[in-house]
């Protein structure tokens, strides 16, 4: 049975982003949605990211003034109308034949920061001189050969590109089993458009490790990242962190973000959710630089949650991912929009009509 | 398939107010069906109000004397044979031909004290003008328009309703999505007839909030409750508190009574139970007034947890509302005897024939 | 379908006492098995009498040497085999046309300690006075005429029974739900032969409550405890025993013995479970008198856990009633011999060749 | 329907080593599947060894070299190329009809130590003396007859094997129910063909105790161990070690090494997994000797876990006999090289290059 065409309206049903998902499996190849579900290993940690919000409390409070209130929030000198991003997902016309033209559309209409992958199937020229189009911030997955990183960087300032995102937990694709079993390949027609071709991956010797003398080889480090920040003029966030010791070394190391990420449970299974580690590494940055949590949204109470354990602003990926597969650049907006009414809601019933003021004591701990 | 017919005998099967929820199952259209269980978001309040019961343990006393021990409790002046109070349900004639008359008939014939809700599909006056009334509290939504709410305070004042019960947790409906899966509407013939009209709701302009700069413009606020105060001749109880910073602010200004509740966790997801909030609201309120319970109350062993980690009484809702859609005044009246029978065991058999003996030492904590 | 005969051959796949659950059912009407299974309310109690042996864990010794160890132990002047003891029960002729006289003789092939119920449906006597009689004990329902009690004191005196078992923890039969929807009743046939006639129960006036003005009004007290100590000349045990409080003053008025029990979960539910309680118990008594543990042994190592955690000795009720649907004497033996050797092969592996050296230091806390 | 031939080459839907469960499943007989998989009891330590690792979390660290990073560790005298060692297991013809010998072979192909069973269907002779073997140790059960023990003692040291591997925590073989409702026996062209001939089961007198007055009688003392170090020249190496209390008496006396197992959850059920025992068993050995971990590894992570809680190496068991069912030698050859990368792939988004990089805080505890 081959996969329906995108919903041209929004059907009645959908109230709620996790309503896409169904939706979605209908109109994808079982590859594609293979590639987007899949987590390493069992997928503990998909699940976990998951779990974990509905573990935490809300306090809810009364009576309280939240007239005016508003969603507004400034990061890196721009103000955006609102904290839901849209985390990077490589190869987008898997789910949409537009691909990221689609997506940066939805995410224009909605005001919304969109997270341009590296492994887009749309150049970030194409995206950034959209007539329409949303904020844009640069993820970056550096390059074993740095020329190839630098041009990247160049073309995205040139662009407008707000911030550059260093993938930093993804020294290797990590083992997805489902994946594996459905035999995952890119389909011939598609290809990471950004890059000049796809890169030779690394191999070892017979009877080397394919992981310490293949792939690590040119895995990128600390020193790369030293390096980015001596050549760039945007600021520069790393997406990835989970330890609060790589964390306090970033901020040593003067970069300007950090995204708390565990890659959507894709890259290392048993990882703990990631807003379970927000908690932490907040504790030992102590507002040097902000941060975002990507992993596991799928309410507007799941924003305010990570809001008040120290995040300024949150990413989402696989909820916009099913809305772009069902809906097109409807269903990107229409998911925005769900996220960010239900986050008003919680915000007015807890007392918190702006951002800032949204703190721990806003939860049951 | 159309709904059945209400029962007009209570079937062997039914031994647990749980059991009705089945039979009202099959006498409700989906909508009204959808209406009266659904809860906000992913329903995990809803769960967990009452699953929080279950892991709350009793301890067993033996031996003790409960011989001419009663239920009954004194309160704002009077007297109720027993703790166990109808909460405010609205449009009640979504779940019987009667509606409200229906339920205060039951209530009346077991002496159960009733919340009329203000969205009540009978009017004040003919609930409480009943030749077998119950003893009757009003819940009241505050208005936007100030006069409306005066108006219904004196109504209710001049027709012997003995309290206030103000719901603070509602500013705005929350965001149901089993309501608004199955499409909920009230049905045309259906009104909130103690309201002059239904009042408009508060609408944004195009590209404003809808929660910040249309529903809280007209969400009551503590001056509001100061304003009651002042006005009402009647003990004034706020329900919905579930922080202990809002209980104690509460306290201070004055009102007369507490209702701790998540409104059955139809309003904001993620709430803990209302009975996990119950200890810390009490330990604020050092008994100042007077605290009932909302939410999750399916057993007499429930009614006696929330009064042993504070509560003077309890307010069930659904439990009823389900008997009232099988069985009419019938089941409201068997729901209310076989919920304080199961109470007055477990008073028996804690060696507790009162219920001021009722404290945290009978539970295991 | 009516139910099948008993086995006369334990078949192969009855490898573990739960195993006579299944055959048991297909040989018992829907009454007599809700009889025996139900538990008060939503039988959380049950379940949690079950599941809380499965978390407390064993630790395991090695290369300790258990050759020549034992099972016995001496308690109130007497030395029994094993320290698995068959629960009074009440009404076994529900269960098998012999009733208590095939429990006894299956307890008495295994030299196992029975206790004979006051609601068995074979006279004290006829069960003493068998050619093949176990030790005996005596189950006591005190009576609401203390004369009917002292009678039966006096038979059980006469007939050999070595202590009495006074039930506490059953002022009233609990609020058996499932019970109640299989319409549970005393089949014509079977009656308490031990008493007199069935004793009335008595009855509340209209309007007063059955609970604190019918059943409370004739249930023992301590003071009737007093009285059967000062009457007895048998050791004198409580059976129902959960909180600290009730077994401290049991030891200050000179009971012999205590049983931890929540009547199986039968009579208040969102009790502990009895192993839970044990500890506490355990921790008040400090030695003063043996103190037996009743509810949710299904294995022997459950009886082991038992044991470390201050019992001297288990009673096992539905398993074996289970066992004497499913196949008889025969089946009451068999399913004793198992636990036994699941409880010897504990010992052996935990290092503790007899029952006096199983301490707390053998589990993992 | 009788069992599937083994595969000739691995489906692409193997991707993890527990993939190997449904086509083993397919491969073998009942009694064959019910001996490889039952635990003890009802099974709870078989479960709870496999979700112990799930709930144990990473931390991942990211930009860190690992660049030439190795698995290779030395142990008791020699090198090893990686930390994942084949427990003994019995009778592997059972599973393949060349038993141990293809699980030999599996072994030396991927350069894996295989610890054989002195239970082994192949000789231990023809073990080591396979044109490809593998590094091995040996297994010993300690025979009732002292002789006996010694000469497979001095057969194992004369043919290579480098340690010897006493197993302690099956003094007898458990009540593995699963086992006895599949009515399993060892078919009769099947035998120890280590041993002289089965040794006769020690049997108890009528009325004694089988398990105190017959197997205990020869089970295995310390004594037993202190022989065996004086007689051996060969590395003595506890197996089945769950008390810190053995752990340190063993070290005390001389050991060499322990390996923390439970027996796979085969002979004590509720046992803690062997996962939640090291940290207790590592503290108090406090690098006296080196420990190995046996029970639950499925996933390359929880190599990694037991490495960073104390173990130096860890022991496989059923996984590899379901790949030597499923696919003979090279089902084992693929499935440890699938454990192996997988601990690589941890290694290397941990940070930690090399075995003796990875300890607790690696792990998010």
């Amino acid at each position: 049975m081959s996969p329906k065409s995108p919903l041209t309206v929004i059907p009645p049903d959908i109230v709620a982003v996790s309503d896409y998902e169904a939706y979605a499996r209908e109109r994808l190849s079982d590859m594609a949605w293979a590639y987007l579900q899949a987590g390493a290993g069992d997928e503990h940690t998909v699940r976990r990211n998951l779990e974990a919000f509905s573990e935490i409390l809300l306090k809810g409070r009364v009576l309280g003034s939240a007239a005016g209130g508003h969603t507004r929030l400034s990061l890196f000198g721009h103000v955006y109308e609102h904290p839901i991003f849209l985390a990077p997902v490589a190869y987008q016309k898997l789910f949409h034949s537009d691909g990221e033209r689609a997506t940066a559309l939805g995410a224009a209409v909605t005001q919304t920061l969109m997270v341009l992958s590296t492994l887009s199937t749309v150049t970030l020229e194409e995206v950034a001189q959209a007539e329409t189009a949303p904020p844009l911030w640069f993820q970056l997955y550096l390059q074993a050969d740095r020329s190839v990183s630098l041009d990247l960087i160049h073309r995205a300032q040139r662009e407008g590109y707000r911030a550059l995102v260093i993938t930093v937990d993804a020294a290797m694709a990590g083992v997805r089993n489902r994946e594996q079993r459905a035999g995952f390949r890119l389909p011939p027609h598609l290809s990471a458009v950004n890059l000049p071709s796809q890169s030779p991956v690394p191999t070892a010797a017979p009877g080397q490790s394919r992981v310490f003398d293949g792939l690590m080889k040119t895995a990128p480090g600390w020193d790369d990242i030293e390096w980015v920040l001596s050549e760039a003029r945007l600021p520069v966030i790393l997406k990835g962190i989970m330890a609060p010791e790589d964390a306090d070394h970033a901020c040593r190391m003067g970069v300007h973000g950090l995204i708390v990420s565990n890659h959507g449970g894709r890259v290392l299974d048993t990882l703990p959710a990631a807003i379970e580690a927000l908690p932490t590494v907040a504790a030992v940055v102590a507002g040097r630089v902000p941060i975002l949590l990507d992993g596991g949204i799928r309410r507007g109470s799941d924003v305010f949650k990570a809001l008040a354990l120290g995040a300024s602003a949150v990413l989402v990926g696989r909820p916009y991912v099913q809305a772009l597969a069902a809906a097109g650049p409807l269903g990107v907006a229409h998911a925005i929009r769900t996220l960010r009414e239900e986050l008003e809601v919680v915000m007015a019933l807890s007392g918190t009509p702006t951002l800032d003021r949204i703190r721990a004591e806003h939860l049951s701990l």
